[in-house]
């Protein structure tokens, strides 16, 4: 890894940590599908949209519609399937705050979900950008809000930028296992890979630095 | 009153009743917006949609935003002001499903509101068209389902076409006390003006049969 990324990250005054397959062990929308009993059609469905060229917003819009999650099973999943943190990010984070840099979570994934990681990891929860899921009166799946920024392609670098511009951090890094984390630098400073749960080839390809312990980003801090 | 609307009502085969100042006394975006301390400003606003030329769906969406009612606040509401039916409805509704006419509630009002209404007069819920407010898993309120027909303007009449083409009945007839019901017929093939809790001048001036106490309309099965 070169020594620029490395400085980058010593210096950053804020840090967007992905969330599904980063901060957690595993991917919460696999593990909704599952919960809902839908895992084989969104698996089929997911597979299509790799070959295609289906964007973000369409992906997460067609997966969703298979799963259609009433609000009561959305409150049972998260009750009943708290995540699995992935091996050392509690103390990556504690020390990060120790140090005074922002914490965000960043994530295509769903702020009812994320709420719960962010309070087990101290992360406030205006610090959470994710989207947001919407439903009837009733309970029932009505949507989710098409105005976030992480429900698009090329959101997390929306999100970036505006935490820049209104925050006016120098260095900001962002980490994450896919394509969608490494897009969001440039704007952001530095982007560090990560494979602790999974390892994506077209990620580690494009980046200087690739972990897969955060115990190696602690021991560079 | 023209025989002619008297022969359509006795030989209706479908009624569609509006549900606020018809089937009960009062507006329940009213009682919402006074529950929920926003009385004033959706008074105001609803004075100025009046003199301008805003469409039902831009004036329903102002003055849900200014209400904003989140999913608790509507539970409450709904659960601490139970909706005086007008005197006579529930005799009338009866009195048609003896006959095996169907009943309709085709409203601009919320269906979570409306619900209660068609189970205390035996209507089956599929039989209720209104909008669907949403809502984010966090309770707050999130907007409207703008693909309901009812959200928009001259909506009522597209409800009554789907009727008839789903279930070709061949007298339908609407009954309310406001203009958008007034708008219904045609395609509706009767409209019968009701001024039991309002009289709206316009509306009694277009209508062929005004009444103003469902009596008479029993009177006359
Ligand atoms: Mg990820
Ligand atoms: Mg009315």
């Amino acid at each position: 890894m070169s020594d620029e990324i490395k400085n980058i990250w010593k210096n950053a005054d804020a840090v967007c940590f992905d969330v599904d397959s980063t901060v957690i062990e595993t991917e919460a929308i696999d593990m909704l599908a599952l919960y809902c009993g839908k895992m084989e059609q969104v698996k089929e469905m997911t597979k299509s949209a790799m070959t295609g060229k289906m964007d973000f917003k369409e992906a997460l819009s067609k997966r969703l519609k298979i799963i259609s999650p009433t609000m009561a099973q959305m409150r049972d999943f998260i009750q009943t399937h708290p995540f699995k943190l992935t091996k050392n990010v509690k103390k990556l984070i504690d020390e990060l705050h120790k140090k005074s840099v922002a914490v965000y979570l960043v994530s295509g994934g769903f702020r009812g979900v994320i709420g719960p990681i962010a309070l087990e990891l101290n992360i406030p929860l205006q610090n959470i950008y994710a989207n947001k899921l919407k439903f009837f009166f009733n309970g029932d799946y009505a949507g989710f809000d098409e105005n976030e920024p992480t429900s698009k392609s090329g959101g997390k670098a929306l999100v970036i930028q505006e935490l820049k511009n209104k925050y006016h951090y120098n260095k900001i890094v962002v980490i994450g296992d896919g394509i969608t984390d490494a897009e969001a630098c440039p704007p952001a400073d530095g982007f560090i890979g990560f494979g602790g749960n999974v390892i994506r080839e077209e990620v580690k390809a494009k980046c200087k630095w690739f972990v897969t312990d955060f115990k190696e980003l602690i021991d560079e801090l």
